[in-house]
């Protein structure tokens, strides 16, 4: 019998083929299945794949489930089902409803005796950390975030409803002089448009009115009538070659002041070429804590805030002391 | 009756004036007295002195103390005599030393039922907790420490004792070009030399050999041997006005590949005016962890690896989590 962490996929999109990637780094986890409402038969892999209507099967089987589904609608209703039977990591981003799902996962996992981990990725996660890190450390201060540059799902969607277009890529674009600015520790005010620029490509259809589609996106609200936004044109070989990667990346800068009015900054950054292979691996060092928390007889929900990082190394606490204090 | 969390400092140099200021600006905090080895009556400052000899009458009347002695003799001497009696958090920066320290306060403040936090500040500190994240994170990839600018006040301390030399300080300066080639995720590997360079001020006594003092200077074994060193000679004007401060600072980067070679990367960074006083700032926030974790009843030896960010906050989990997440 093997003693390693015995790890379930639930969905197998982007994020769960990247959760299945960052396993094969991390030899201390086992992929036993992966779980999809589609057909197993047609998977183009070699893990196991089942369907999820037998996901009950693998009770005691699983130490981990690791959810891949999205925020909008699979994970509101999979994750309090699943939490009733395993243990959970996911990475659900809906901001504003957070609070609730917390609430009513930790319910259900006290109640089953489970683990279930929340809203762990970059942002929310690795950002909700340094932010939480830089008010504790320089309470007399300010945060900012910037993200990017990186490709909205969310924006690309809206501009690919635009009549006229058929394919179309929005980059979010941090403003190089705001980040400046704000290193500055002056405490700035910026508005949406001080602090991103949205960056769209687009492949007409033949024949399509170009300057009705960029007036269209410019003026789009709630996605762009609040920034500067440029709309650039290109062909379908352009959009094969160049724009169907997913980088993302962002900053979040605390600037504050210590003492008589000493200047400190801290800041976070990451530069990602896949922003789902870089969210799946913080998924999967996660999964590593919510195994050795459960052991350690926790229940109930937590967030990236209440675990400590000793949980996410394999390494043992002598040696992480030894080799990075 | 006050239901602050009620502090005392051990010694009062830069360290301790900076705990002193940092706890004024962290209304859950109130420092009941200063203890230090010389006279209490000679100090400037409104809080409440007392000489060290008097502190086991402070026993049930402090929660933390925050000892702010140094790391050379200080603290191995006073920290395991102090988690007899105290929940106790530190700055212990002998990094080699870190394990033998850990174990010893593990085994006193378990026999004392309280809770000892060693080792924090920035390096070891809160680098150590981002060369932990990216390691977990991405565990194909290597991580890279730069120091600096800053002064360092072990290089300065060893300039200071070449003959001829009336005042000095040295900074450390991380090499830019060599910080760009780490970011492009290519793994490089680094010599000393090629990571950081080290710039030295100097006031020369009056009619002392300039040449032989550069020259003992960029060729002292183990602090300037194996780096690019400049000295520059100035006045003692120079020197009140513009060398008289603390900053530092510096990088963690973590490089690596997710999937099939994807190259992502994670940053720290600080920009520190004061070094003291931002580490001071990071000991005030955990010693409010120590105070929560030791009244859940945990005992025993801590690093900031062990500690979950959610402690470091004066705010509620539901608070963190509806406005950080």
């Amino acid at each position: 019998m093997s003693d390693k962490i015995r790890i379930g996929i639930v969905g197998y999109g982007n994020l769960g083929k990247g959760v299945e990637l960052a396993l094969g780094q991390n030899p201390d986890f086992s992929l036993e299945a992966i779980f999809t409402r589609r057909d197993p038969e047609n998977f183009k892999t070699t893990s196991k794949a089942v369907h999820i209507s037998d996901i009950a099967n693998y009770i005691g089987k699983i130490d981990v489930m690791i959810l891949c589904g999205g925020s909008a609608t699979d994970l509101p209703q999979q994750t309090p089902q699943l939490a009733e039977l395993f243990n959970t990591v996911d990475s659900f981003d809906n901001h504003g409803k957070i609070p609730e799902y917390f609430n009513k996962l930790d319910s259900v996992a006290k109640n089953s005796s489970k683990l279930s981990l929340i809203s762990v990725g970059w942002d929310p996660g690795l950002f909700s950390l340094n932010r939480l890190l830089g008010q504790a450390v320089l309470p007399n201060g300010k945060d900012y975030t910037f993200w990017g540059k990186g490709v909205s799902q969310g924006h690309s969607d809206a501009i690919r409803r635009v009549e006229g277009v058929k394919d179309g890529v929005q980059y979010t674009v941090p403003i190089e002089s705001a980040i400046d600015m704000v290193r500055t520790g002056k405490n700035v005010e910026l508005s949406p448009r001080e602090k991103h620029e949205r960056i769209c490509y687009i492949v007409p259809e033949d024949g399509a009115d170009l300057d009705k589609i960029t007036n269209e996106i410019v003026n789009m609200p709630n996605y762009f009538a609040d920034y500067d936004t440029t709309v650039h044109f290109i062909t379908e070989d352009e959009m094969q070659k160049n724009h169907k990667g997913m980088p993302h990346g962002g900053f979040v800068i605390r600037t504050g002041v210590t003492g008589n009015g000493t200047n400190q900054r801290m800041e976070f950054s990451l530069s990602l070429n896949s922003n789902p292979e870089f969210t799946s691996s913080v998924l999967v060092a996660y999964a590593r804590a919510v195994y050795r928390l459960s052991k350690e007889g926790h229940t109930g929900a937590r967030s990236v805030l209440d675990i400590p990082f000793s949980y996410l190394s394999p390494k043992s606490g002598e040696d992480l002391r030894r080799e990075l204090l």
